[in-house]
C-alpha cells in the first residue's frame, strides 16, 4: 500500500461556526452540522442540497459530496436500516476502503458508537488534533492581528466616552445619563461590527464586578473605580479572533490602584521579555506568580472565591479565544509559531481588578507582538 | 432504592455559549467546558476557581462544586493516573453512588470513552435530551418574542435605507455610495445591539446570491433584484433567538418576480393555516410542496444545485437557531409548547429568490405568531 493510503484518514462532523477544527479543515462557515474527512492529501465534505453550491464555492474542500447522493447509495447498501449520519459514514468508508477513522476529542459520543456498531474504528489524535493548527501562518498571524486592530478601535472607543464623560457627585454622565457597561459594550461593539469583527461576550466590568473575572460587567460605572475591558472580537471574513485587555479609571486612582495597575503592568513586561520557543510555558507563569509573590500580592482560595492571581498566564489564540498552548501551571513547550496571550491580572474586592492583555507570535528568541494599543489608563 | 436515585442522571461536558443542552441546564454563559449532572431534581456545576463565584451567582445550578477541589479528591482515588475530565467524572460518581449516566448526543467521544474505560455505563437519550427544551414556558416564549422584536429593528432598519436610496442608472445609492449587502447587514446588527441582541450570519443576498438559501450576501445591490434578508438575533440576557425573514426590491418588481413573492407568502399562510398540535409536520411541509408544484414552481436538483422549494418548511427556535422538532420531509408530530418558524422560499437563478418566514407557538387548535413585522416589500 502507498503511504497515502495508510495515512490516517480524520473524520469530522460538526458545524464549522462552532467547531474551530471543522473550520479550520473546510475553509467554510457553515451553521449546520456537516461530514467531512480526509483520504491521503485530498479533503472531503457533504453538504445537502441548501450549502451544497455555496460550498463548492466558498470551501477549501477538494471535493464536495452531494448528502442526498450518498444517503441514497446508503439506502441501497443498508436496504433494511433507517439512513442516519452513521450509515452514511460507513458507506463512504466502504467506497474509499477506509475502516479507520481519527476524530477530534469533541466528536459526537452517539456518532462514534453508532460508527463501532457498523463496524468502523475509532482513534483520537494524541494531542492536537490537527498539529499545523497550533502553529499559525503568515496569513492566519494578519488574521489574528486584524482581530486585535479590532479589539484596539473599540479601545479607543472607550477612552473617547470616558474623557468626554463628567464626574458629578458619586457617578460619571455621559451624554445627560449615567455611564453604564452597557453603553460602553454598545460603542465597543459598534466600533468592531464597523471594522467587521463581531465582539462577543466583552467584558467591561467595574469595581468588584472585576474580581469574577469573566463577569461581564452591569450597571453605572462609578469614578475611580478600576475597569477591566477585555474585547476578543472574531473576524467575520476569516473566523479569526483578537484577544486585548485593558483596565481603566475615570477619574483619580489612589496610591493603592497605581500600583496594583503598575504591578500588573510589570508582570505582563515580564512575561513578554521571558517567552520564547523552546521554553515550558509553566515558566513563564510561575515568573508570574513569583513576581506577584514578591511585592506582596498574594493569591489565595476558600469556599467564596479567589482572589489575587487566580487565572493562567495566557492563552493560545486563532479560531478559538482558547486553545492550544496554555500559559499556565500546566507543562506545555512553546514551538516557534505558536500565538498566545499575556494577561496577567490581579483581583482584590474593596480595592478591585486589573488586567493587561496583548497577543504574542512565539519566536526563536523571544516573540514578537500581534497588538498594539497603549496603556494609559487613568482619565481625568 | 428510592425513585430518585434509581432515576437516570443526565452528565454534560460542554461550553455554554455554544452549547445549547448545558445552556438550558445549568442557565449561565460560559465560554469554556464545564461538568454538570444531576443526581435526583438536584442540578450540580463543577467549575474552575475563575468561573466559580460567578456561577454561584447566575447559574440555575443547585449546587456549585470546585473543580480544584474535586480535583484534589481525583487525585486521592486515582494516585498513579493523571487527573482528567474522566478521573473527576469517577470520583463525583462514586461519591454520589452513579455507575450510569446519560449523555447527549453530542458529548465529547474521547470523553465517553475514558469514561467507560473507568467503569461507567453511558447511554443515550432516546429522543431529545431534555425533552421540556422543546416545550417552551411562557418566560421562553416571551424570550423568543423579544429575539424577532430585535429581528423586525433589522427589517426596519433595511426599509429605512432602502426608501431613502436612489437609484442611478443600473446601481441603488445610498449616503453617497453604492449601497451593499454589507452596508445593510451593519444596520441590522447594530439595530439588534443596541436592542440587546446579537444577530450573527445575517444574510442580506439579492439577486443570484440569495438562490444559495446560506450565502450571506456581499457587494453592491441593484434595482429591480430580490434581496432576501435573514435575521436570527440571539438576545444577550436570555441567549433565546428570534428567527425572520423578509424580501425586498427596490425599484419595480417585473411581473414574475411579483407572482413568485405573492405565491411563496401565500405558502406560508398555508403553512400558518394548517399547522396545530398533533399533527405531523410533515403533513405541513407536504401541504406546501405540493402548492408550489400547483403553481407551476417545480422543484428539480443536478449537479450543479437545486432550484424551486429545496429546504424544510421550518425549524423549532430557542436557545438554538435550529432544534428540535423539524417541520420538513422528516415526520415529526408537533406538540402544544413547540415553537417553529414557518419559512417557505422560492429559488430560481436569473428570477431570484424569495423567503417569507415567521415563528409561531404551537397550539392545541392552531398556532401563534411569535413575530410580528409587515410585509410589504416593493420599495420604490
Amino acid at each position: 500500500m502507498s503511504k497515502l493510503s495508510t495515512a490516517p484518514s480524520p473524520l469530522l462532523y460538526a458545524d464549522s461556526e462552532r467547531d474551530a477544527n471543522q473550520r479550520y479543515f473546510s475553509g467554510i462557515a457553515a451553521p449546520d452540522a456537516f461530514l467531512a474527512f480526509g483520504i491521503g492529501r485530498k479533503k472531503y465534505g457533504v453538504f445537502n442540497a441548501l450549502e451544497f453550491a455555496r460550498a463548492r464555492k466558498e470551501s477549501s474542500l477538494d471535493v464536495v459530496l452531494s448528502l442526498e447522493d450518498c444517503r441514497d447509495r446508503a439506502k441501497r447498501r443498508f436496504p433494511h436500516t433507517p439512513i442516519g449520519i452513521a450509515e452514511i459514514v460507513a458507506t463512504l468508508a466502504h467506497e474509499f476502503g477506509r475502516k479507520r477513522f481519527v476524530v477530534p476529542d469533541n466528536f459526537p459520543a452517539k456518532l462514534a458508537f453508532d460508527l463501532f456498531d457498523l463496524g468502523l474504528a475509532i482513534g483520537f489524535a494524541d494531542g492536537s488534533f490537527f498539529p499545523r493548527r497550533d502553529l499559525k501562518t503568515p496569513a492566519e498571524l494578519a488574521a489574528i492581528r486584524e482581530g486585535n486592530r479590532c479589539a484596539a478601535l473599540g479601545f479607543a472607543a472607550v477612552e473617547r466616552i470616558l474623557e468626554s464623560s463628567t464626574i458629578k457627585g458619586g457617578t460619571v454622565r455621559f451624554e445627560g445619563k449615567p455611564l453604564t457597561s452597557e453603553r460602553l459594550r454598545y460603542a465597543i461593539e459598534t466600533a468592531c461590527l464597523a471594522a467587521g469583527a463581531i465582539a462577543l461576550e466583552t467584558i467591561v466590568a467595574a469595581g468588584d464586578q472585576a474580581c469574577d473575572p469573566h463577569c461581564r460587567g452591569t450597571g453605572p460605572i462609578r469614578p475611580g473605580e478600576l475597569i477591566v475591558v477585555d474585547i476578543f472580537p472574531r473576524v467575520a471574513a476569516t473566523g479569526y479572533h483578537g484577544d486585548m485587555t485593558r483596565t481603566y479609571l475615570k477619574g483619580r486612582a489612589s496610591d493603592e490602584q497605581r500600583r496594583l495597575v503598575a504591578t500588573v503592568r510589570a508582570a505582563q513586561q515580564l512575561g513578554l521579555r521571558t517567552i520564547r520557543a523552546g521554553l515550558n510555558g509553566r515558566k513563564v507563569h510561575d515568573g508570574i506568580v513569583a513576581f506577584f509573590d514578591s511585592k506582596g500580592y498574594r493569591t489565595t482560595r476558600d469556599a467564596t472565591g479567589a482572589r489575587g492571581f487566580f487565572h493562567g498566564t495566557g492563552h493560545g489564540l486563532g479560531l478559538e479565544v482558547h486553545e492550544a498552548p496554555r500559559v499556565s501551571a500546566v507543562d506545555a513547550t512553546l514551538r516557534k509559531g505558536h500565538v498566545v496571550t499575556i494577561e496577567p491580572g490581579l483581583y482584590y474586592p474593596g480595592l478591585g481588578g486589573c488586567r493587561i492583555e496583548d497577543v504574542v507570535h512565539v519566536t526563536a528568541t523571544g516573540c514578537e507582538l500581534l497588538s498594539k494599543h497603549p496603556y494609559r489608563w487613568e482619565l481625568a
